[in-house]
Parts: C-alpha cells; sequence; structure tokens
C-alpha cells in the first residue's frame, strides 16, 4: 500500500490528466507512464539521454510499433481469411497498414493534442498522425506485452475499420449498394445523424438508418460519412440474401 | 482420459515420429501437429481444401511467420539495442532476418527431411530452406501463442547466432582478434574439435580453445567454423580489457 501510494504521489497533475485523457484512447490504465509520454515526443525538442548522449523521441517506439502492428494484422488476416494465398494476404495488410490509413487513425484519436515538440505543429507533414499512432502502440507493447498490444489493435483499427470485402475492391462502399437496392425495391429510407461524442474523449457521430419508417440500423464513428457506412453495411449484412437476390 | 487417449490412439507412426523429431528443434510437445504438418507441404503436392478448394501449403504460414519474427526481432533489437536509431535497428533488422541468414538456419535445422513434394528436392532453390524455417514460426505462433515463439526464436536465432557488434561490421571475426591477440603478446593457442552432436537430431560439433596449454572457452555449433567463432567470442569477452588495451 505504501509502495503504492508513493508511486501515485510523485506523479504530477499533468501526468494525471495524461494518463485520464490517454485511458480514454487506449481503454487501460497504463502502467508505466513514461513509456507513453516518450511516444509523444518530437525530434525538435532535443532531448538527450544523460548517460549516453542518444536523442529521445518517439521515433524508436515508431519502428517497435510498425513491427507490432504488422504482426497482428498478419495473424488476423491469417484467421480470417483462410482461402487466401501469401500474396493476397501481403496486399491487404499493405492495404491496412497504409501511411494513409495511419494517418487517418491517429488523426481521428487526435494523438496530435500531446505532442511536445520546438516547432508549430501546423508545420508537421501529414505522416506525424501515423507516426505517433504506431510509437503508442509500441508503448502500449513495452508496458503490457503482445496480448495487450493485440486487443488494443482489434479494438482500435480491426474492428471499426477493416473491413475485407471492401478493401479487396469488391465492394466500394455499403451506402452506395444499400441505396440502390432501395430504389430498385421502391423502399423508402433515411439517415438521421446526431452528435453523440457522451463520455468519448474524440467527437462521435451517430446515425439511425431507417427502412420504410423503422430503424434497421445504427452506426457510430468519429465522423458522419464513417458511421453512415458502417450503419449501411450493417443494413447489407442484415439483408444480405434480399439485396444480392436482386 | 478418455479423450485424451482417443486422441493419441488416432496418431499414426508416422505422426509420432514427426513429432518425436521435430520436438527436438522446437523444444516442446506440439499441440496440434496438424499445423506443423501443413508447415512443410510444398505447392507441387497440389492439395487443397475439400470445402473451398483453396491451395494448402506452406506458403500462408511463411507470411504469418515472417510476421512474427520480424516483430521478435524488433522487440529483441529495442531492448539490446537502447542507444540505436530508428534507421540502425531498421538495418540491423534487415540483416537479421535476410534471406540468406534464414536459409542457413533452415538449412542447418534439416528442415528440408519433413518436406512433403512432388519435385525432387535437389530441383529447390536455396529459399526452401527460409521459407520452411519462416512457417515453422508461423506453425509455433498457431499452435502455442507469441509467448512460445518468441521464446523459440530466442533459443534458435538470437541466443546462438545475433551478435550485434558482427553485424554491426565493428568485428568481422572474432577469431582473427583473438589470434591477432595471440600472435602479438606470443601466446600458444590451439583449437581442438569433435563432433558432439550427442541426442541432439542435428549434427554438432564442439571445440576446446586452448591457451598457454589450459582450456580457456568452448563452443559448439552445427559446424567446425561456428563453434570455432564461438568459442574465440567467448574468449575475447573473457580477456575483453587485455586484448583492447594491445
Amino acid at each position: 500500500m505504501k509502495f503504492i501510494r508513493k508511486i501515485i504521489e510523485t506523479r504530477s497533475k499533468k501526468d494525471e490528466d495524461f494518463i485520464a485523457d490517454l485511458k480514454k484512447i487506449i481503454g487501460f490504465t497504463p502502467k508505466k507512464v513514461e513509456f507513453y509520454k516518450k511516444a509523444f515526443i518530437h525530434r525538435s525538442i532535443k532531448k538527450f539521454n544523460k548517460e549516453t548522449g542518444h536523442p529521445i523521441n518517439y521515433e524508436r517506439l515508431e519502428f517497435l510499433g510498425d513491427a507490432m502492428l504488422s504482426a497482428v494484422i498478419a495473424s488476423y488476416l491469417f484467421q480470417e481469411v483462410p482461402t487466401g494465398d501469401e500474396g493476397y494476404l501481403t496486399q491487404m495488410r499493405s492495404k491496412i497498414v497504409s501511411r494513409e490509413h495511419l494517418n487517418e487513425l491517429g488523426r481521428d484519436f487526435g494523438l496530435i493534442r500531446f505532442v511536445q515538440s520546438n516547432v508549430a505543429k501546423s508545420k508537421f507533414g501529414e505522416n506525424i498522425h501515423g507516426n505517433i499512432f504506431e510509437a503508442l502502440i509500441g508503448a502500449i507493447y513495452l508496458d503490457r506485452g503482445y496480448l495487450a498490444c493485440k486487443k488494443f489493435i482489434f479494438k482500435r483499427v480491426i474492428d471499426p475499420y477493416v473491413d475485407v470485402p471492401k478493401l479487396e475492391g469488391k465492394i466500394t462502399s455499403y451506402k452506395s449498394l444499400f441505396i440502390e437496392w432501395c430504389q430498385k425495391n421502391k423502399k423508402d429510407f433515411e439517415y438521421n445523424f446526431y452528435e453523440d461524442t457522451g463520455n468519448d474523449s474524440l467527437k462521435h457521430f451517430s446515425v439511425k438508418l431507417k427502412l420504410d419508417g423503422k430503424i434497421i440500423a445504427k452506426g457510430r464513428a468519429t465522423s458522419k460519412k464513417k458511421a453512415e457506412e458502417i450503419a449501411s453495411k450493417r443494413a447489407y449484412y442484415a439483408f444480405q440474401k434480399q439485396i444480392t437476390d436482386n
């Protein structure tokens, strides 16, 4: 007890705020906050290790996080697509861990608010978002190990955003598939949006999708477009037989 | 009990031999032997899944194993070289997981004896050795998870063969360093080799390194050259102060 109290007491108010904010994104309380702080130190800070003189910034963690992300996505695809050959799996993984996709994830979580730097944030290129997202994954690995890292990646990357048929290009948009079917079958549809941030640290939107006046699916995400696509996908899978029989 | 007996009974003699042989390499008894069998099925066998029609061979497992190997080596280097930046870590990893090095590992374990194929083994290119070594890592991941996979990679790749100063090119050979020092200091040295396979499934050699008639280091590996280098490295580290002061 004494030991625990000591740890808590040595944490500053600033650290406590950082931990509380971070917890909303990672879903658990960090054990060693130092790993996470390092994930957001930009090289422009020019921080160096006192003993060895080597620079301290998020770049090493980015290397580690990138490797863990690749491994977790590989194991996910291996299980998810039992019929895909090596070339297919490699290609799908590249799409999921593309610079563009990682930047989008980092941006959605607003990770840039944690970054410490000596240059204006407006001067950063787009890649900073993806880089610190990978560094965060590296910090989670160091703090909690592979399984926690895998759980985080499933919760924040795979479950909400990875959609194999869409990545394959077989389906470009579930919304367009759904609307097409409604029009062909003379059904009324309606997407009703509302802001739904709740206790989340990130702004969220929800949508209710109505078919002939009845709510048939809901979606919630960090943008209206994404929420809409999630609801459409759910509707698509619920009505799949009817839609593909068309 | 009844269930366990049933599993054991359904294993053929051939499977039992495969498991016993494999155990010497992986260091534990496989839970699901099917994963490991698949790691050695060459595409020329033309085996297909009865339901989906997709080919069954080691290539998917190779993809998975490659990802796990990269992740484990990344986490090893991250911890081992705290002063290395992202570029350094990336470069070191490439050297460790180079096609050439993986082929050497697969060849040392004699993994090719497990391969089922419809082409003569002499027709395979060199890369088959590294590919099935990666597939074996994939099978271990599926059977036992990340930690067992990490343990295997440390035991069979990192501990015996990964040597950061050598990879950096700072030291090309511990043997030459050691001999140079002996000559300069007029010391007698002698490498005494003997075959030392023991209960191992792979042929092994041992060497005793004598300095002025006294054994100062030993080495054991799958070739004389490697055993010699291991013993020299041990001697180098034991006498490091004296050697570098020269």
